[in-house]
């Protein structure tokens, strides 16, 4: 039978009858082309170009294809039957794409999955073609790894009575691994991607022929009974024997819910899901994969693994296809995950020629600073102030809480709540901007401290602890008034310094300073709802003009779902996750310094700050000559 | 750290301490020098060439070692740690060698298992040195096969807290996957290669560290309560539904008492036997791993699978350690199986300068043809009539049968029993040499005819049927005669024929003649017990002078044995398994003119057998000289 070689990859492939075209031939060889008709002739978008030979045009290449590229050889792949042997290149674009969204930009994704549907026809054997069935398979598949194709015992066991039901068959194959003998041929194939957060668990269901994202659903991890953070989930485990069962039970029961869910939205069989990708911080890659987390808590912070992991899903708990997978994106460090490596991916750390700071904000903070001479990263223990923890009337992103804060000259507060409802308290993204706010006005000066000799209503101090109140108590649902106190300052003042401290120190090992930041990028849902405004005032993280503060959503999501779509990405993340110089903060001599350098607002150095500095200098001196209009005593306003 | 590059591999190694020796690295990369103390410097075995440099000699190397060797850079290994880099040579010879019995013969084979132990100081994390554990353990560890080092998840959980137990520790690798962390240094690690045949199986208890056979147990195969051949299995199988789960669950359940009964003779704990290496007819293979077996009995008689299949012995409910293998070594065709191949093995087919003929005969008889320019093979289709089935006395080689016979010119009868009891039947062998016998005296003619005119009380026609009586009513256990009769000598004649034509159209195939053959190598239980002279007499095979007929005995169990012992044998075993040209003689358009040539003794064409023609002519000559002093009508003695 004729060959075909393909170009770039020079893999040369041989038709299995006459009939199969080009467009099958590509598809068994694992090469997606650009189709929408499914190679009935009608679309146009599955081109290849033709360079070993000139071969006739047929009337469809006409109606589609411009008479420059015909010269050129290229030809509808679905029109043309392969009769001789052929070379035939099928550059990058001519294949078929998925998107991935990355708030508002799109990643374009080459469509190319570890799972893959492949139409085979398996010639009978024959006395003269006495070859074992498994063999005569493997004589028509082409897999595109090294190494031996590989099938579960008991698919093999099927495998007789598959082949002999019909002349052509379809398998759904994952790397060189046979996962499913299809008997229904129209079947899509699906995979999902994971993102498990200590909080929240996103899964997104991907068509995996098309790269769509075809549904979304979130839930709480409902591990977050047994604690908030990640420290009091592993402590569980180390406390209550079989407590490392019962928190894998829990998110493997939340990650079942959401994929059955987003079956069911988009009315599909969990049995068409043939692969889980996960992506989430190192402990919760471990709770999901069963791994001991003691290491984990004290210094220096060892995990078990950082490589990527996989397990068949049924083994896993996972239910989709019985044979079908669970597979996570490497760790970098016991404080930075999977998802931070979803992440780089999403924003192609390792193509990047930029020199960008990627921030994921959260109780366990995670930076990593790309250069073309490589990348950096550290974890940063911020604290929960982020998130509403610790903080007199904080609370989670959620109803009622209020999430945006403007503070007028006159020191009027507006104010916008999720949900729009009357507050019941504020969460992160509310008290950075209140803060910040308040730093600009002067309320507190560039210490921390509440101004306290400041004359207005809304300062006062409650229980001996200076106040400044956002919303009075007949505004809110509880009916109670909610303010930022001196302690929550404080907490934010923690929470930023460990912030800044970790990407301070990361430009100094790469030797960089601000001015060489070509972008910072705000990852994850606390990123994307921030002011980068404020967050740059309050000195989050190093002072940039605000068109280079960017947030970039769930780019840890993004990153699983491109790893889903993308076998050749996973190597990527994997070559990532190994390249990148992890920066342990706690072994570094100048870590307490630069901490409480930055405790400051926005530094202790304002040379560092030089734009925010000014505004607040100007913005400040403006409020306090109106202040010195009131004349009611603070004493006065104690409650 | 220095490093060492072996030589002819060209490994390169780091060491990981100062006090690692030559001898301890080598075996960190799997390469298993000869020892007797374990690396104490006392029994002088463990030698290495240094080439880099000439290193001082100790004064143990001068005791162990000649002025000679000592001068082309020999050193004893333990004796050496490494404070340099250096180039080390490790010749094929100074590696330890294993002996696998071939029936008087030994095959040495280098001892490099799958399953090897490996001792490993993994140096603890810190804060400077902040990896994980599984990726801490690769870096020391180094794996021969390409391929990333797994590990399951089971023992991953575990790895924490053994690596922090003590510096110096101890795994069991299998290929590249750990498959136990070792708490007891002292550990021994052991394999079992198992022979499943249709009617025994026997089990070889063998050290992996010496190569040592610790114990032997065999067993009938409990799946005989089904039918005594192939085909009455696969029938079961077909016929009652869940037959398979039936007959899988026997042969395990016989597997896994043969190893209990190895393990508590050797007195050691199942849980050290890491692998079982199984060699088995085709049928067997498929039943053993669960595969169906419907297209093995109808033409072209086509397995599920030929390529080795392995599985964890968990799996497959054989009953070692946990984490242990069950593997197969491939199959050749239907008829054609691992056994077959482990034949192959243990004779070094692949390796072969000669021409020689394997032949394994049974109810299912393989053949194969070894030349310097391939192997060819077949099966034929003998019959019950070798092992005693569809014979008027026939039984098994077990107790009570008649093993041998020799015919005195006066046409006494001479036999041997098994057990040294009273005759109750007679076997395989003895219906050979029977039949050899008769043929040599004239007693049957060349067509297979038993010669009635003969006057001799041992002549007699029972129930319409002419035989011969080996053994008088007064001589056996039943108190009945035993006797050879006319359809014996038919079910034999088949039975031959067929092996014969088997042999015949290889030879053909290959284009060589009986001279051609170097040797005839007589494998298996049967073609140890047949006396090579009676089944050369009766045509059973191509005639060659008898001392190049030769029994090797168990070679399948020995093939079994040579795999388990050394991993690059079973690559051995895949080639040579794809490398056999395997011939259906149901599709040689010159099958049936070979076969019924071949009913006749020893055959229809004299000048293919000259030696056993001239042989019988002779004999049969002396002997009807004597008949005719006789004079008692054959009619008198009709009982």
């Amino acid at each position: 039978m004729p060959k075909v070689r393909f170009e770039p990859s020079g893999r040369i492939v041989e038709t299995v009858n006459e009939n199969e075209t080009l467009y099958e031939l590509a598809a068994r060889t694992g090469i997606q082309l650009e189709s929408v008709c499914g190679g009935r002739g009608i679309c146009g978008r599955c081109r290849v170009i033709i360079i070993s030979d000139h071969i006739p045009v047929t009337s469809e290449d006409k109606k589609c294809i411009s008479e420059k590229d015909l010269e050129r050889g290229v030809r509808l792949a679905c029109r043309h039957k392969v009769d001789r042997d052929l070379t035939v290149e099928v550059p990058e674009e001519f294949k078929r794409m998925g998107q991935v969204i990355l708030e508002k930009t799109y990643v374009r994704v080459n469509i190319d999955p570890a799972v893959k549907k492949i139409a085979l026809c398996v010639p009978p054997p024959s006395l003269d073609y006495p070859i074992a069935d498994f063999e005569r398979l493997k004589r028509v598949l082409v897999i595109s790894r090294s190494g031996e194709l590989k099938i579960p015992l008991k698919l093999l066991s099927e495998l007789p009575e598959f082949l002999r039901k019909k002349e052509k068959t379809e398998i759904v194959l994952r790397d060189n691994e046979i996962i499913r003998l299809l008997d229904n041929e129209n079947k899509r194939i699906y995979g999902v991607a994971i993102d498990v957060g200590t909080t929240t668990v996103v899964a997104y269901l991907m068509d995996l022929m098309t790269g769509e994202e075809v549904a979304v659903k979130s839930d709480m991890n409902a591990q977050i009974r047994y604690g908030d953070d990640v420290i009091s989930r592993i402590t569980f485990t180390m406390e209550r024997s079989g407590g490392l069962e019962v928190l894998r039970d829990l998110v493997v029961g939340c990650i079942n819910d959401l994929i059955q869910a987003c079956c069911s939205s988009a009315q599909i069989s969990k049995d068409d899901v043939y692969e889980v990708v996960v992506v989430g911080n190192t402990a919760m890659h471990h709770i999901l994969f069963g791994l001991e987390m003691q290491s984990l808590v004290f210094a220096p912070h060892i995990p078990v693994v950082t490589d990527s992991v996989e397990q068949k899903a049924a083994e896993a708990g996972i239910a989709i296809w019985k044979e079908g997978y669970l597979y996570s994106l490497p760790n970098i460090a016991g404080f930075v995950g999977a998802d931070h490596v979803g992440v780089l991916l999403a924003v192609e750390a390792d193509q990047s020629g930029k020199v960008q700071m990627v921030i994921d904000i959260g109780t366990n903070g995670e930076i990593s600073l790309i250069t073309p001479n490589g990348i950096a990263s550290t974890s940063c223990a911020a604290g929960p102030a982020f998130e509403g923890g610790n903080l007199a009337f904080g609370m989670r992103g959620a109803k009622g809480a209020i999430d945006h804060v403007r503070i007028k000259d006159d020191l009027k507060v507006e104010y916008s709540v999720i949900g729009n409802v009357k507050p019941r308290g504020v969460c992160g993204s509310g008290v950075v901007d209140a803060i910040a706010e308040m730093l600009r006005l002067g309320i507190i000066d560039r210490s921390g401290r509440i101004v306290e000799e400041i004359d207005s209503p809304r300062i006062v101090v409650k229980k001996g602890e200076s106040c400044f109140i956002i919303a009075h108590e007949n505004e809110t649902d509880t009916g109670e008034s909610i303010a930022i106190t001196q302690n929550d300052v404080l907490q934010i003042q923690y929470a930023k310094a460990a912030m800044y401290a970790g990407a301070a120190i990361l430009m100094k090992k790469m030797g960089l300073v601000e001015k060489d930041l070509e972008a910072i990028l705000l990852a994850g849902a606390f990123g994307n709802y921030l002011d980068p405004a404020s967050a740059r005032t309050i000195g989050l993280f190093p002072e940039l003009p605000l068109d280079r503060i960017i947030g970039i959503g769930n780019a840890a999501g993004a990153g699983a779902k491109m790893a889903l779509l993308n076998k050749e990405l996973r190597r990527r993340a994997i070559e990532i996750a190994k390249k990148v110089r992890y920066v342990e903060l706690a072994a570094q001599p100048d870590f307490e310094e630069t901490f409480y350098s930055a405790l400051y607002f926005p530094h202790l150095d304002t040379s560092r700050f030089p734009l925010v500095t000014s505004e607040i200098i100007r913005k400040s001196k403006m409020c306090f000559s109106k202040m010195k209009n009131h004349s009611i005593s603070k004493k006065e306003k104690v409650i």
